[in-house]
């Protein structure tokens, strides 16, 4: 048996670790185009916020050691450019000799990733101006930073990357400005818990640009400009944080199904419409557990847990995923964002009656010094009295307490029966009434 | 409708308020024995630590409040002593005239909460032997310390208040030792994680004695001491924190049934074996969602969730809760400590198959600084796949992330499918796969 991967990354490594561990003997060859396989891509804002710290600080494990520890058949600088389905045949080009290589396999699992999108304008090539998915970004970034006398940043986008980029340049004592077309911060969040966001954002000196229409970026002396209708931004540097794209484009060649937002189609085994190739990661879609549809969420852990349910179901033991809640957190300067499930527009999209409620609480209990207010959005569908999602923010407690409302909806469980759920209590930790049962217990009123 | 409550706590007064806001015409009447109600009685400790600290910091609402605000009839030092259930009045004396007092109900509530269990031996009835369970004992306690040259204390006991009083005590600069009869700390935890919390009081100089039979509590020149079999413990003050007994003598001697822990059975409507009267608090039982038995935990969320079920019920608006799971945290020095859910053997004692597993992970992400270890102690049941238990131990997210088991919990979740779960990740708050997910993950294997 013959298992080929193409991509290094989490989903491709944990695939190859977990079908090595369970059937030695099975061949395990991946195909990663960079050099670099199994690294901490979601640290990479951290690594960057600190000048001091080799960006390789960030790599799990090296190709080297999946090697010589694991018996798995890591080939760097090997680009997938053509699958033939019918005769199962990868094939494409070493970068090391530039020489033309093809494998058969038994077993395909296409972990391709996906890629930082470029706004399709003028000046987006320009050095200069980068974008942050791969470990290569991350390192060209921080080669720019130091070999430049940069002073001010100005991203592009409010994303997840965007936010976190934001609070890392600071963190380098940059300047740092954000612009984007639309009218919203963070639009799939409750209005009321984005400003506590965009709050925080002018507290660390972060000036934002919404509703701009960005035009180009042009090259001035010795700097560069974000052009937008009515107003130019200088920048020593620009980065690009509107969103990742799949890598789908080698599986549709194939002949190979694609689906939400271009992502490659996979049933719950992890099986693209050819059953002998599979998808995990980026590249691939999911099903969502409260919608019980297709969705695209490129998250990390889906990626490593769908590797893993790949390596399953080829090693000849079956294993299925039911989905993704959707489940978000993210660190901006002093304040934890969270969300699982849907929001209350995404609700409405997907035929819920849905009702909502915010509320404010305290992250620790009655006269526990050093409380910080936590805010919570809480969704509940009119119809079926089902939580449908959940947002929160604040200074501390919000992190994992989001995990408590991801659960419940993977349980489908109701407002009501969430809001009777025994959660934790101690005063340093919370209120008697948890912020999630609070918001539960007030949206419960307005669903009756 | 006249509805009266005996005891002005967690439960009484979450049932008086809430009834009240149902229906407004309702007379709520609350014979409180004490002159306290609706306080944080889980933040003593807390206030203990700040000698600063007035102890009525604590107290979230005042009879007064509650009697001008709300229109509750709150009679503070009325002690409720005989339930006539036939003619349903109940009666008693008040302190402020030493006169007897009757009342009719249509409907009572009993909430008259829990008292702190003291050893039955020789002079623990002295000066200076003291215990926490009211806030009168808190500021017992501190006037104590405030009057007299207290320079040590010895804790009898190691449960929950014992060790949160250790580090209250610690933090005024007092000697703490404590000591129990039984061998081993925290008996309902994995060996493991009660070894890091025994590490965590010995690097803050607490002296633990274990497997200690006292006999007696002794005065000796201008202090006291705990004598034990072999070996005697001098203090300047001894708080007895073994434990707590409900109050259900007074339903008892009114032909009310008492359960498991002799507290007062209720059903899942908090209806006592008479249907006009309802239990609440610490001094009523509860389902456990696990066993789907009878259990008596008793902790402040379920008092004041219970106290609305029962008013709910009272005002004609029918609610039931499922049960409890068993979900405790509270902090030792810089560790939090948390549980839901059965322990090994107590899955075993309720004819589970239990298997478990103790995993160490990190706090935060690979490379991420600042990560400190979080060991888990996981547990399901081999035959049916349940999760049937979680513990953690750690200096930062354990807290919250214990709510994602509960949760799990009230759903009679597999391991498989907990593990499956879609938990929050980003650098900051944890690896990849949270540290429940790994635990679940190992203890997937053990199952099979």
């Amino acid at each position: 048996m013959k298992f080929v991967i193409i991509g290094g990354d989490a989903a491709g490594m944990s695939a190859a670790s977990r079908a090595k561990r369970t059937l030695p003997d099975m061949e395990v060859i991946v195909l990663e185009k960079t050099g670099d396989v199994s690294y901490s891509a979601c640290g990479m804002p951290y690594n960057i916020a600190d000048a001091d710290r080799p960006m390789d600080d960030l790599v799990v494990r090296s190709a080297d050691v999946f090697r010589k520890k694991q018996g798995i058949d890591v080939l760097t600088g090997y680009r997938a450019e053509a699958i033939d389905t019918k005769n199962r045949i990868v094939s494409g080009t070493s970068r090391h000799n530039r020489e033309p290589f093809r494998f058969f396999y038994d077993r395909l699992l296409i972990a391709t990733g996906g890629r930082a999108k470029i706004p399709a304008l003028p000046g987006f090539d320009h050095p200069g101006v980068a974008a942050l998915k791969s470990l290569k970004d991350g390192r060209a970034i921080k080669d720019f930073i130091r070999a430049n006398p940069v002073r001010k940043v100005v991203i592009v986008g409010m994303g997840y990357i965007g936010l976190e980029m934001a609070e890392a340049l600071r963190m380098r004592d940059l300047e740092v400005e954000m612009v984007k077309p639309g009218p919203a911060l963070l639009p799939w969040m409750s209005r009321e818990l984005a400003s506590v966001v965009e709050q925080e954002l002018h507290a660390n000196q972060v000036r934002l640009h919404l509703g701009c229409n960005i035009t180009a970026v042009e090259k001035t002396a010795g700097a560069l400009q974000v052009v937008c209708d009515d107003r130019t931004l200088p920048a020593d540097m620009v980065l690009a944080a509107i969103g990742i794209d799949p890598n789908s484009e080698l599986a549709a060649d194939a002949g190979i199904e694609t689906g939400v937002g271009n992502a490659i189609a996979v049933n719950r085994r992890m099986q693209t419409s050819d059953e002998n190739i599979y998808a995990a990661g980026d590249c691939a879609d999911a099903y969502h557990v409260v919608t019980g549809q297709k969705t695209w969420i490129p998250l990390a852990l889906r990626a490593n847990r769908a590797g893993w349910t790949v390596a399953d179901n080829v090693c000849g033991r079956p294993n299925r995923l039911e989905g993704v809640a959707g489940t978000a957190v993210f660190k901006v300067f002093g304040l934890e964002v969270a969300r699982t499930g849907l929001s209350f527009e995404e609700s409405q999209r997907f035929g819920f009656d849905p009702v909502d409620v915010t509320i404010q609480t305290r992250s620790r209990a009655h006269a526990h010094p050093g409380a910080e207010t936590i805010w919570v959005n809480l969704i509940g569908d009119k119809k079926s009295g089902r939580l449908t999602g959940a947002q929160m923010v604040g200074r501390e407690g919000v992190a994992h307490r989001i995990n408590a409302a991801a659960v419940a909806l993977h349980n489908r469980m109701s407002v009501r029966a969430f809001s009777q759920t025994d959660l934790a209590y101690a005063p340093p930790f919370g209120p008697v009434w948890d912020p999630l049962l609070t918001a539960a217990n007030q949206l419960l009123k307005k669903m009756i």
